[in-house]
């Protein structure tokens, strides 16, 4: 049974996403459809090719991703289905895919060019639901698109290092339902930097020196539990998608707070490392 | 398989929507079961009429609509089953169909009088879900309820026009994700009315003589893009359902704004449209 | 084809529940993967428990829950599998079982163990997922596990009764959709303290004297519906999990006040009951 995710910036509330399923339904009644995340910000192109890059390798192979943003046709904007590790991917050709692709080359890349029999105000349903029906049936890129070499990339989403390589300077590019802060600091890229050396973490005011394998290794157990002051401590990790992540223990935005509330750390914020000589 | 779609008001967070699809497949196992919308506002009949009737003809005929909300049933309130367009919708009395009935003719409306046989505080889940596994198996409406003629209606669903059909008064129905404003001004209505003329669109102090055919037709593509400042701009379309809507280029409630923020328009504001004599 | 569901505090935004779900795809392609709900407050175990524990049972005996909510292994937060009144569930040992388990006493209890082979910083989508799709394929709880007699308990969810039972002393455990104010009282435990005495409900400085079958009894309907003034009237009911409710009559927090807004009531506040002499 093919796979089919979507995810957009529809929200949870209004009538597209459920009319989107209701049409890949339409085509292909077995088929299953999972929402990967329909929260995006609207036109939010960074925060989709985070929420994406971290989401589609937990699928099988030959999983179809439908991403809905920002995908009104016009000159500057078309439409593009690739293929890349194994997964399919269908959005608009605005940057959302260069996350993935400057770690994964695409095995292909097609410009969509369906558009001709299809006059819509509805791309995600209109043009991007046949593409990926036609995928689940067996169908070639080739058939829907015209193969191209290159697609848009997203500026700023790699850090920049200095020329001594003493300093790192990162940014935030996501905050999480947690209000940890995530940079664009993968854990490879950290290290190949690193060679060895200790370091400095500094985002605002704040400065860490560690970098914690997990949330709770900043708890102390030896002191009873009822003693113990960790909730809102601010702590460092690499998180589960191999991103340097400012995080708070047990932080809740609502009640005792997060990183991004307690230090005020919002998307585009800074983050700097800074290597000490041995 | 049967297509069962849900469209309620219970919200994301609590157990109503899980406990319900949970009866579902306690009753039929092969069954796939569709979010359309839980998080149609409290008892807000409108917004959930304008949900269902723009999700509802993506799906394939056949599929069974269960419409959760102010589905308490009392003796003003009862709870029905319709066949209308080749699907079949199952709600309270309550004036949810009212809009989809308008454009189209149900083929069948039953009341229905299972209830002796059900005590329940949950009638989704307690009778619903009953009504709609008997559907799915292949059940008549007949079986479950006596057939009516009418349901209930709800008010200032279509515009107003005036006697010299020179202006149409409608309102404001429902205010989406991306903060756009929807009119109850259907195209097919305006232009009935138009007949050709040109005409002025007015919101508060603003004043649209433009009907575009997409968003991005707002965006004058020789300026370079760095140059341009289109985002934020307000325009007006008839949407993928058809419906005038007032709308901001790119926009975003949390940051840039949206037509709703932005020119302070609220569901149930009058937005009116004059005709010019030719 | 087995049935998996989620609880958990991921939210609806970031790509955790997504991944969780690619995953068990990928073990097993023929599976149904139902959400209970993403939207659980970081780290808030009594609501995971009042979700959970009203949502299971709808489902068919041998659906598998997977609870993901302060997941993260370590000395004090042990990961469980349970069998439960038909039921499978996987979680952290933290409490978040033991509102069900006062009422139900479990089959089979087992602290899982299969973490030598897996390293992980995200234990739902690495360890939880594992083990559902081993118990979805039929395996045993003693493959994974080694048997435990207990369970951490949570504290106060069992409401106080004073020596001479002429008084609960209850409190609010989940403020649902509706802005309701649901406390721990349930049905049969006021029955059984009652035998058949009138009776006060007390929340800060409102009084209830009747219980409710349902919301809509408030209403008088022999008065012309334009004429009543029943929205936003607050009334008590024992709702839908047999919990003792105070509502208000159509609420919707963002309009007319809900209980909880309207009355002030948040979660851990007091509702007592005194039992008048006969």
């Amino acid at each position: 049974m093919p796979l089919i995710t979507l995810t957009t910036d529809f929200g949870e509330k209004d009538h597209f996403a459920g009319a989107t399923k209701g049409a890949i339904y339409s085509e292909l009644p077995d088929v299953t459809i999972v929402d990967i995340s329909h929260n995006v910000s609207p036109f939010n192109i960074p925060e989709a090719a985070y929420i994406i890059q971290n989401a589609y390798s937990s699928f099988p192979k030959g999983t179809i991703h439908i991403i809905g943003i920002d995908s009104e046709l016009n000159q500057e904007n078309k439409h593009i289905a690739l293929k890349l590790d194994g997964h399919y991917f269908i959005c608009a050709n605005n940057g959302i895919m260069s996350m993935i692709c400057a770690e994964i080359m695409p095995e292909k890349i097609v410009e969509i060019n369906i558009h001709d029999k299809i006059q819509t105000s509805f791309p995600v349903l209109d043009v991007f639901v046949k593409v990926a029906c036609h995928i689940a049936r067996g169908g070639t890129l080739e058939v829907i698109g015209k193969t191209i070499d290159q697609i848009k990339p997203i500026k700023n989403i790699v850090p920049y290092v200095n020329d001594d390589k003493t300093q790192i300077i990162g940014s935030v590019i996501y905050i999480d339902n947690y209000g940890n802060v995530i940079t664009n600091i993968k854990q490879s890229f950290f290290e190949t930097i690193q060679k060895g050396r200790a370091f400095e973490i500094m985002a605002r005011n704040y400065t860490f020196k560690t970098i914690y394998n997990k949330y709770s290794d900043i708890v102390n157990f030896e002191i009873p539990e009822d003693k113990r002051h960790d909730e809102g401590k601010g702590l460092v990790v690499f998180n589960s998608g191999n991103f340097l992540e400012i995080a708070v223990y047990k932080s809740n935005t609502a009640t005792v707070g997060s990183a991004s509330t307690l230090m005020g750390l919002s998307v585009m914020d800074t983050v700097s490392v800074k290597f000490l000589s041995k």
